[in-house]
């Protein structure tokens, strides 16, 4: 579905205008325009293609898809496959959104309507100066809000990451772990987007490209620290994760060691008790079972055994 | 075997000549070429060296192979190696397909005849328009195919690695660590491949090669692209294999932990009901064996020996 | 809140003026300043704004703050955040400052009121020659201060890091992991500061800015060197919380390896012991009890079997 | 001791001559010579460096040994130190070779004599035509020889690194561990050894040195390429046995979790059928031994004991 | 304290003079001078001030010390700092040497005599021909007997590797844990001093810097080859350590499952014969104690159980 705005002349209210009239448009006047084609048909892509002379691999890629992020100038205009991460349920849903960045002109191509870009939309209907800044500031107002997305994930697993970090020491109903586990592949999910799509930002910035305005650079250098900022926001996360992990994995030991000093003291201390019991139990006429000094033996070694043992494992540093 | 695949003119189907007549061909005509080798004989390579006047070095790694993927410019050609991946069985296959790329002639050199190239050779003879854009096109045409095999792959093991992921946190008839074991060792094995022909794509992109037209440099670095995102995707699988494995090593333990608790708690609780069993089973004759009393106070100590060991090992924080 | 400390002339005492005073005597004299901005409110940001011309990006910084540090040119300005830690109870406390840096004058914008800062702007009150070395002095004065809260920081770690090392080899009352775990996510923190502020300052020395004069550049160099110091002793003392943990988990294993052998010993010495007095302890009326020698011998294998089993656990190099 | 091998003119043979007659022959003509320096003593050395002008510290470095492979350009020739690699019984032996190398003369000094140089100085002696291409091929073949020991060592670790992998899921009869351990550190030594001389080759390549000539670049690169091959195969060696080592670890705790499951199992399972017959061995004369009814419960209760064990671990999810 | 040793012209002894008379001498002739300066006080340092106009900032750092390994370039002078190691008793003795190099004059200050400078001191009085090199020679002689103390400590560092890795697989009686904590953090420690130390080195080297004549630049490469070749000697002992570490604890781990297994196995075969036994213990008197048949099946029983649990346990692959 193609939606075409257009603002003819600064001052002017942007407008939609449709498809058909937009052609004559285009190369009569200075218009500057956003081109938004949701869930792109065969046809609307051909239209693309035939309208702006669009090279045959971009379109590919649009058609194909489960691109990288990644920025790459044609002749004319800039091709870019930016990210959208949307926290759907338990998992992670990305949204690419293919953009063709003109001097005049915006193209973005996106598989569903995130909110993100349709949030951007909306506001360059009402604000009336925002277009008029240029094609640029379109999409540097379409990439900013893209990579908002990664602050909201990044602040929602901040708030799991130090649930997991309280939980590591704590006696737990259940283990810690598949959690931990979730969010490390979670975030080597993000990484895989916001890498890319930092190192698109930086070519943007350093490129000297026809198709961005001098003083817009400031923006697209903000934009570009934004994504640092991210990744390193991210990175941050990793090393705590692993952090916890590893120091999980270590504590885990420990009170398995605790554990096991204790079930070895007292099978220390009740097997020979259980030995002398048995001995006496022992059916021999010749035992001496009536004398009573062997009895008080008897007594006085099972209450000596246990202190004489503990002692032992007391000096023996078992403990 | 020589097969030889070549273009006389543009808008001409493209033919199969023989090697004798090749040579004469070669030289008088603007004939775009493709020599395919598949299983070379010492007299093959020797025709390509003296036809092609190929340097001694380029052709002796064809005849030792097991190269590593790369690309070396030489006098009037560039030499590239490249690895092609097949899953055969339970085991990864490699490939190695050797290429020389002129102005106007491909020659690939092939150990086995592997489906990727091979559908390549028979869509040059049906598409008439693909060979006339350059032998540079022809070597593009085969080396994405080369790089498809690894998407195939990759995708492959994504459905393994979800597996895998799955069975970590289950309690298993067999362990998992077998299992991603193989997978690891693969992803190695694909890595050692592939990252070197990252690098020898990027290398035909950046040295300005006369043997590679500009009009084709895009698609070259859709190939390099290509390349960069099969090399992400198993970078990603091998940060999440090594996940799943850190995880799983805690998980166990957590779960050894768990065993080892439950086996303290029931020593605990019946050596000592043992050892007051045993105490009366003693045949000691001054022992009050008729005395009633005696009788209720064992077996009072025997009813409260467990619910006292019980209410300590809570208290002492045990569980 | 806005306080403005200026020095009208090199040799005249530094003194504050008023935020009204102030746009006058900025443009008519070659007076030097710091324009010190605490807990900012809307009304001062824009009053920067206009007074200094400042770009919106960075007054949008300054408002939202949870910066990273960095450096970023503007027109007639350099812009700067720098963190500056402080250990509260158990936990960091990181302040932004952001500083315009301009030929004549330095504006910071702080949070809240840090001593690091606060006794920066004591000296500047009191100490007449260091303000007219130039606004750059001052903010070398400021930023000295801020990389000092770290070297604070470092060797207060140190402590805590040795106490961390005695006791991972100690029979501990309580585990040693909550610990590492602290500090090394600490670490992090404090890395994530420290890393890009180090880049900021290395930026600020190479890039030949026309609001750092050339005689500063030492001072600016020793910065960066400091910066790059405190980087190393950090990293050095995540090594060895590293190094501790990975020895720690072997020691502990090793101890519970020890446990397991000695639970192993004990049960195997005594459970046929049980079995040998349980034997004789059955009630079988054609069991020869009344035989002297079968008691005897029943003695003899009770004392033979704990040191056979010992020796044979030896030989088989049980321990 | 010194052997100078020298071929006169191109397409004469080559012979040895004496070190007398050496220097006369040297200045004279255009003769190309190789001078191979065994186990050097101090008076070699000495005439090395008044022949041909070393400077001291390349002779120093001679006398020391102890190097690490490297390439240094001194005035008028290239100083190279290579270490080849000898598998000797279980061990790995390093022999450095000290290289020399000017426009018409190279000279190795080498401290015992390997097998690889000995056989390049055999094949000089015999074929006419390898000498005549100039003293840079003839180091050509020597370092060649050199590098195709380290594939070699290779291929004799992959066949160690298979065993290892078939052994690690195996029930082993002794542990795999000391086999890995030995693996990695004769990986550790040959990675120190094989890195540099990458470096050194390659500084070879791109130096534009005066005593290579221009066609042989190619054959050098070929013997970089080498190198890089041989240090991704290293490496990948070097991945594959953390991988066995990491997933042997997490193996062994899984097996570990196993054995104790079935240990908690049994005594979960035997205990209270002991505690019940302990009951009833008890001597008090008021328990009613003589109740045919309750033996037939006591029987029971041990019947059913066992099995509302085994039903309560598998409802607890025990196994 | 100040000790200056200084050589008027070429050929003349060298010969040490008082501070007093220094400055004259200095600016008068062409004599190459080292001033070193041990433990330095206050006037010391304003002494080197004032009479080489040295920088605040470099006698800052020579006053506060705590600096890491580094170069700087001032007007007039290089400023180094490097860092000499002492093998104390148990632990590493760092020694801070700050150097000022000029093209005349070397000043050296250090804490504390070091034996390392202390030998270079002696050989300039004696070894006439080595300080009319120049300033930059000597320098050399201190720089590289302070980089040969690494080599001592990497010497003394490879023995105890060697002992720690025979002990890993051997059953020890103490745990090799502890000494392989030292000694990580002992490397820990050198690294961070020699890794600047080299960079610093390799500044001096690339810097074309007026200080360092020309032929002396081989010497300060020869330099630069050793600190990388302690650098990878020390990074080869960090890797086997690691190994070791790892490698151990996998061999841990294997041990302890060999010790479960035996107390399964015990467990397993002895909890069944103690019931058998307990059983007939007990006291019912309609239990057959005086039939024959019974007791010669109770001992069939006892001796085919284990037998038929050892069997069992084989064929469940307990072992």
């Amino acid at each position: 579905m193609l939606s075409i705005l257009t603002l003819p002349k600064a001052g002017d209210p942007s407008r939609e205008v449709k498809p058909e009239e937009f052609p004559a448009l285009f190369h009569a006047t200075e218009a500057i325009t956003w081109v938004r084609c949701l869930e792109p048909t065969d046809a609307d892509l051909l239209w693309l293609q035939n309208t702006f002379d669009l090279h045959p691999l971009t379109i590919e890629d649009c058609r194909n898809r489960n691109q990288r992020p990644k920025f790459e100038p044609y002749d004319g205009y800039g091709f870019l496959v930016l990210f959208a991460l949307l926290w759907e349920g338990e998992g992670l849903e990305t949204t690419e959104i293919h953009c063709f960045l003109m001097p005049r002109c915006l193209i973005t191509v996106e598989d569903q309507d995130g909110p993100a870009v349709a949030a951007v939309w909306q506001r360059m209907h009402q604000a009336r100066d925002l277009m008029q800044r240029g094609a640029d500031f379109v999409f540097y107002a379409v990439a900013d809000a893209v990579v908002d997305t990664f602050f909201t994930l990044a602040d929602r697993f901040e708030d799991g990451i130090d649930e997991i970090e309280e939980r590591i020491f704590a006696p737990q109903p259940e283990p810690v772990q598949p959690l931990i586990f979730r969010r490390r592949n979670n975030l080597i999910d993000i990484r895989r987007a916001i890498g890319p799509m930092r190192d698109a930002f930086n070519a943007l910035l350093n490129r000297h490209l026809p198709f961005i305005q001098e003083p817009q650079l400031l923006y697209f250098r903000d934009l570009y620290d934004h994504t640092v900022r991210v990744y390193e926001l991210l990175e941050m996360q990793r090393e705590r994760l692993s952090n916890a992990l590893e120091v999980h994995l270590s504590y885990i030991s420990n009170t398995l060691n605790q554990v096991m000093k204790r079930l070895t003291a007292i099978t220390t201390i009740f097997m020979p008790l259980t030995f002398v019991t048995g001995f006496f139990g022992m059916n021999f006429e010749h035992l001496p079972f009536q004398n009573l000094w062997v009895l008080v033996l008897a007594l006085i070694s099972m209450a000596i055994i246990p202190g004489a043992m503990w002692l032992w494992m007391w000096r023996a540093r078992w403990f």
